[in-house]
C-alpha cells in the first residue's frame, strides 16, 4: 500500500486503540479514502511471496527487523470488527469521522485457540480500519464499510525474538511492516488490560466462551472484571 | 440454535434490512443476548455433517425444503460489517438498541468471484448479527460485538433448484434453515437494488473494485447509480 504524504488526521495526538485485540496507532498516520487494497490475486507478487492456497503464513523477516506482511489476511479467520471504539470518550474534535476495525487471526493460530484457549507462538493478528459510510446506494440509517483500508496493523507472537513474545507493527507497504518500540503505549496497555496473553479475547464474541472454559484469563484481566463489578 | 419463546422484540413489524448482501428479517425474530453459537469445533454432530477441515459445503435439503445450515461459517471468508444499516431512516422506537452484522461467503464462491466479478452455482451468503455494546472492559466510546448470534440468515445460489435462482433461509436451529417464501421483501428489494446477481456488492468493499472491472454490475443497479448521481 502506498500513502501519500498529504493526509488527513483523525486526532492530532498518538492515540493507542488498545480495543479489538490490537493496539493501534491508527489515526494519526495514514487516512485515505481511495485508497485500495487489492485481494491477494490481484497482487502477484506478494502472493508468490505468501502463498494462500492452503500454505500457512510464518513471519519473515528483513535484516532491518521489518516484517513481510500477510497480504492474505483477508482470507482468515475473521474474530470482529468494532465500530470507534475507544478507551476514552468521544470528543468533540473528533468529528463526524466513524471508523471501522476489522480483526483477523492466521486459521492455525485460531484452531489452536479453540482446540487449548492458548495462542501458539507464530499467532499473527491483523487489525484492518476502514471508513464508516452513512448514506449510500439504499442505505439511510446507521453505517457500512466503503471504499480502501484506511490502517493497517500487526500484532505478532514470535516467542524467540521479543521481550514478552508478542510485538506490533505498522503495515507501511505491500511489502514492509514496520517494528512499534516496545516503549509504545500499545505493549503496556495490552499487557494491563488484555483477556489472554496480550490479546483483547473479551472483545471476540466466539473466542471468549472458550478462554472462560480453559480458564485463560490473565491475571490484569480478572483484576479488571473484579473491579468493575465491584463498580 | 435454541431460540426460546421468550423473546424481545427490535421491531414490532417485519423488516427486510436489504443490506450487506442479505435480505433479512432480522429483528423480529430473536433476540437473546444470552445466546452463544458455538465454534464447530464444539458441536460435534453438526461438523460431522459439515466438515470444515477443507471440504466444500454444498447446500443438503430435507424433504420438506429446509436446508442444512452450514455452521463453519465463521471459517469463511469473510467480507463485510455494518452496523444498524437499514433502507429507511432510523426511528425514535427503534431506542438504544444497536445490532452488528456480518457478512460471510463460502470459500469457493469467493475464488470464483475473484477470477471473474460472477457468483458461482452453489454460492452461500451467511448474514450473522450480533448485539452491538458500548461500555465493557476498557472500552468508552464506539460500539464493539459481544455475546451470542442474534440472528442467521443464508442467501443460497442453487440454479436448479430456485426460480431467479436464488433464495433466503432463516436458520432456526443447527440442523435447519427455513425457506422465506418468494414473496418476501427481501427478492424484490435484492432483485431491484443490488449491485451484482441479487448480491449487496457495492457494501462490500473489496469485492466492488472486481465487480466493477469485471462489468458485473446489474441493470438495476447501474439505474440507482445514475440517479444517485443526478441528484
Amino acid at each position: 500500500m502506498r500513502f501519500p504524504s498529504s493526509i488527513a488526521l483523525r486526532a492530532a495526538s498518538v492515540v493507542c486503540m488498545a480495543v479489538a485485540g490490537l493496539s493501534a496507532l491508527l489515526w494519526q498516520s495514514k487516512m485515505l479514502p481511495g485508497l485500495t487494497f487489492k485481494p491477494v490475486l490481484a497482487t502477484a507478487k506478494p502472493a508468490a511471496i505468501n502463498p494462500v492456497n492452503g500454505a500457512a503464513y510464518t513471519p519473515t523477516y528483513s535484516e532491518e527487523g521489518d516484517l513481510l506482511p500477510p497480504l492474505q489476511y483477508r482470507e482468515w479467520i475473521y474474530l470482529t470488527s468494532g465500530l470507534d471504539m475507544s478507551y476514552t470518550p468521544r470528543t468533540a474534535a473528533q468529528g463526524d469521522m466513524s471508523m471501522f476495525d476489522n480483526v483477523f487471526v492466521n486459521p492455525e493460530a485460531y484452531h489452536g485457540f479453540l482446540a487449548t484457549g492458548r495462542w501458539p507462538d507464530k499467532t499473527v493478528f491483523v487489525l484492518e480500519s476502514r471508513n464508516a459510510a452513512n448514506k449510500g446506494s439504499i442505505n439511510k440509517a446507521g453505517h457500512f464499510q466503503s471504499g480502501g483500508v484506511m490502517g493497517l496493523e500487526l500484532h505478532v507472537k514470535d516467542e524467540a525474538r521479543f521481550p514478552g513474545k508478542w510485538a506490533f507493527f505498522d503495515v507501511a507497504s505491500e511489502t514492509k511492516a514496520t517494528l512499534f518500540p516496545q516503549t509504545a503505549a500499545c505493549y503496556s496497555c495490552h499487557a494491563s488490560h488484555a483477556a489472554v496473553d496480550t490479546t483483547f479475547v473479551q472483545f471476540y464474541p466466539t473466542l471468549l466462551p472458550i478462554a472462560q472454559k480453559q480458564s485463560a484469563f490473565s491475571p490484569a484481566y480478572l483484576k479488571d472484571s473484579a473491579e468493575e463489578q465491584h463498580k
